[in-house]
């Protein structure tokens, strides 16, 4: 039960946002368990984000939320996959972004907690 | 002290957001010691989700964040209700939404922490 | 590594939202080890939030995401800061106000985890 929110202050085209959507469903698969079968992504663009003080350039906040837990060796590759994900599609520099991970205890889905 | 965020990529009109700012005020109360009287809560509509690869149904994320916390069973009641409330104003299959739970221990309000 | 979201149901003009990322740029120095030179931030303005069931005063809701942690002294100072920024800025009354504070064990920047 992965779900991935994506914050930028650029503008992300619907067709980038078809490209992103299909490649964080194919990083998900870096935390053992989880696949596109169950993530659920969030994409904001043109959020007002500041960085070090400054707007002037592309920022991405990433949250990655998880039902249970994985090691950190786990989340590291998880980053550096995010981050060239960010790079490549929408020429993001990687010291421009944040990915930050929430470990979940209580998750609902269909009604009931998991 | 619980927020509830409730985003979607549905519209939801005035009307519903006021039904369901009503039905979620009612529900806070399954949680011992929350009620209306100190729930913030926030609607995001028309967001860029997908579930499972795919946007072309209605989707949830409901986030509760709470100041404290409670037992899971508590939780599980929630994530009931909060599934039910959305399938019957927005006609959201259970199976396309997510409620997640956030315990909090560091919470302000009025100036300094709880 | 923080990362400070500010949401409010009022309008934020571009002037307001320049003084309110210079002082919350000054005021995460309160937290040891934090500054502006790390810091990322988010507004938005004009969400749909309510209030103990109203929405027809200026309400906001504040989050604090830490890389680490600090003492609840310190959380404590930074709320009594967010409030007075907001109470000056924004005139949102300091009991319409929730500040939340979230501690991050694994966090990338620059590609890889810290």
């Amino acid at each position: 039960m992965p779900y991935i929110s994506t914050k930028t202050n650029l503008e992300i085209t619907k067709e980038k946002e078809n490209v992103l959507k299909q490649k964080l469903g194919k990083a998900i698969e870096l935390i053992p368990g989880k696949s596109e079968a169950w993530l659920m992504l969030s994409f904001e663009d043109k959020v007002n984000l500041y960085f070090k003080g400054q707007s002037d350039q592309g920022i991405a906040f990433v949250e990655i939320k998880l039902f249970g837990s994985a090691n950190s060796g786990i989340y590291d590759k998880m980053t550096a996959a995010i981050t060239d994900i960010l790079k490549e599609e929408l020429s993001i520099a990687p010291s421009q972004i944040y990915v930050r991970y929430e470990e979940t205890k209580n998750w609902g889905w269909n009604g009931s907690n998991l």
